[in-house]
């Protein structure tokens, strides 16, 4: 067997044996597969595609190329939750306690923010003290004690992954279902939870750009899961906006707290299907008790408490999360509408390059990050605005403020027609099918 | 302009401009644009194709990467012949001074032989002291002088696609028309000739593997060489057999000396069909005067005189050519026939590998070659024989004998019915259109 074999079988629409997958990405991980056979081959499989047999072993080669975490040892059901990226999505850190309230173990490695997508680890070291590097064993710890924990990725999960993620990215093979496909699910499937929702995205600053195309990977991500024993589902939902109303390392701690005060905002209603949807999968929770378990954990306040005492057990100063107010922002700034009528349309991804300008993302993964600096939305899609309205408030610190600005202006554009609605989502799929909503 | 957005545009089958394959071409050239970029984009233009406008601009981009040769000093009516490359194939042999003595120029930069395809070069250094290494300034007086000269590539022509085909060779992306197109005719448009005959060759041991498929390639390339403001035409030939009785180098070099002694044989009728066409593209002559001029230079001995001057020119030893005995050639063997019956299929690819086994060709560049090996075909397709019948003769020095003999055993299929005849042609292509055989 040869790598030009395996293109040719490829190029000729046929389909590649579990040996021959095998065979390219131990090769390429190995590197005895150069990147310029990599890349005619990868560019083969976008163009020509991949059936579910062999989308589902490219993913089991690329899971079998480093560690899986075994987290048996917990001794109960641990949930994973993964979104495929968008601008103010800060969920993983309200799910995180309000699971754990629900006697299910979060277990959570987070990736850093990179482009105009935020990172939950950048957002938690906003907080004071907080660690997101404790040692595996101080992580298992944290989480059988707490219930939950979030740190950075430590484990040598999915190499292959990272090697090939790095080659598309410069060839112009991203936007291949099978190939995103492998890419997450070989990670989730190494990172040992047993429960996994899948939050795909669609819209602008999302892999998808719409729906239909959203459900179809979001179909097989769930295929695949269910063959390699795992309880999954996945939700569609909306990028069209940013998710929460704040956007921004700090700010979006602080939105948090909102929604763990029981702020009934846009974010707290994709938090709440997420986790009902997670809950119930677990097979451990029905519709209704999930409703209940969930409701609970905010009204009781043991949700907000929980997420302090997580923060305090990796050594974060707790009494950030009891009284917000300690977070130092920027110095507040304004974008005002100009003219009277309804925001019809908001480009998520402009609003995520707009606060990465200010200073709170990076262009190159060795940036630093202001924490204090973002954009809290007044409006949302459907708002109606009268001229000298404020759109949005702008925390800087001197730092790109004129260009944070001018993205955010165009970014919302204002029309005379009241726009549809937006549902948070648009469908959801389980191996029991697809329910739009 | 980024290879990425060029990438992107040709994966979603968008029709390239000439800034966009001139910067690729030139920044691969170059070596600014990574061969993993390249193999990305040459495997979406495999995939998705090239218009016959991108191909020229293709073809035009890689000719301007290197030398432009001149012969407009010559004073006269250049031609070129261009095969796509086959077994026996040494047509060139006999094709320049024969065109000399029809009054043309033929001025030919050849190549050698790799794998199982003998090259030019290779067989006239058979010729002791042949140099085919003449400087550009005595080249030109030969051709001036004699009418012809025949030497391995010197000038720096289309460097471009020197890399491309390199890159081609080793990411499954060889067989595209537009790329096999852009290849031969940027070499081909950079040689300076005026005239271009093109073999493009179908079959066992051909880029081709249909006639249908190598006339869609000539049809492509004639007009990518009128539109460049050549007189242009291309045969489709059968290369499901060797061309030659003779598969060697010293070998080929004796059966271009019968063909020019008038043997009627296949590469004789081969040879003028391409004359005959080559004649009458320059508009020097009509058909009619073509065969005559044709008939003429050989029944007169003058073609064979003009070998033997150019061998001279060329610091060869010009008594080889009128003796032909002088070569010295290996222990002769043979291979015989198993079984009574019709000679109904020959894998010419297998017996150029066979006379590769006996050291008569190179597996790698470095490789040295035995003149002295090689086949003699006593049969054709089609040829009745007996069992016992010798099927040809093998010149050997004891390298390789056996594996040798087996591949030519195995290439050369006996059966009970008589197949049907072989055509030397298939189809003539010129700006005029396509013509039948």
């Amino acid at each position: 067997m040869t790598v030009l074999d395996i293109i040719e079988k490829k190029k000729n629409k046929q389909e590649l044996t579990k040996e021959e997958i095998g065979y390219f990405i131990k090769g390429f991980t190995d590197g005895t597969i150069p990147d310029y056979q990599m890349s005619a081959l990868l560019m083969a499989i976008l163009l020509n595609g991949m059936t579910d047999r062999e989308t589902f072993e490219m993913t089991d080669a690329m899971l079998h190329s480093g560690d899986i975490v075994d987290m048996s040892a917990l001794g109960g059901t641990v949930v994973d939750k993964h979104s495929t990226g968008g601008i103010g999505d800060s969920t993983t850190l309200a799910l995180a306690p309000i699971l754990a309230c629900c006697d299910v173990f979060v277990a959570k490695m987070s990736g850093r923010g990179l482009g105009f997508t935020g990172g939950t680890i950048d957002k938690l070291e906003s907080i004071p003290g907080f660690d997101t590097a404790l040692s595996e064993q101080e992580f298992f710890d944290v989480v059988k004690r707490v219930g939950c924990a979030v740190i950075g990725q430590t484990a040598n999960l999915a190499p292959a992954d990272k090697k090939i993620y790095a080659l598309r990215d410069v060839t112009g093979t991203v936007n291949s279902i099978p190939l995103i496909c492998a890419s997450i699910m070989s990670k989730k499937l190494a990172s040992g939870s047993d429960t996994i929702l899948l939050d795909v995205k669609y819209g602008s600053g999302a892999f998808m750009p719409d729906p239909e195309s959203a459900l179809e990977l979001a179909t097989k991500m769930v295929n695949i899961g269910t063959l390699a024993g795992k309880k999954i589902g996945a939700l569609i939902t909306d990028m069209q906006q940013p998710l929460s109303d704040h956007v921004g390392n700090s700010l979006e701690i602080i939105g948090i707290i909102d929604v763990l005060h029981g702020k009934k905002n846009r974010l707290y209603y994709e938090i709440r299907e997420v986790a009902l949807r997670l809950l119930t999968l677990t097979g451990k929770y029905t519709l209704q008790s999930a409703e209940r378990a969930f409701d609970e954990a905010i009204d009781s306040g043991r949700a907000l408490d929980k997420f302090a005492e997580m923060v305090q057990a990796q050594h974060g100063d707790a009494s950030y999360i009891l009284h917000p107010e300690k977070f130092r922002l920027g110095t507040r700034d304004a974008v005002v509408a100009q003219r009277d009528g309804y925001v019809t349309q908001m480009v998520a991804a402009d609003i995520g390059r707009a606060v990465t300008h200010l200073g709170g993302g990076r262009m190159t993964k060795s940036d630093s990050i202001d924490f204090s600096v973002g954009v809290i939305m007044h409006v949302a899609i459907g708002s109606k605005v009268n001229k000298g309205d404020v759109l949005c408030e702008v925390y800087h610190n001197g730092k790109g403020l004129s260009e944070a600005k001018k993205l955010i202006c165009d970014a919302i554009t204002i029309d005379n027609d009241k726009p549809a609605q937006h549902k948070i989502a648009y469908a959801y799929v389980s191996k029991d099918g697809v329910e739009m909503y």
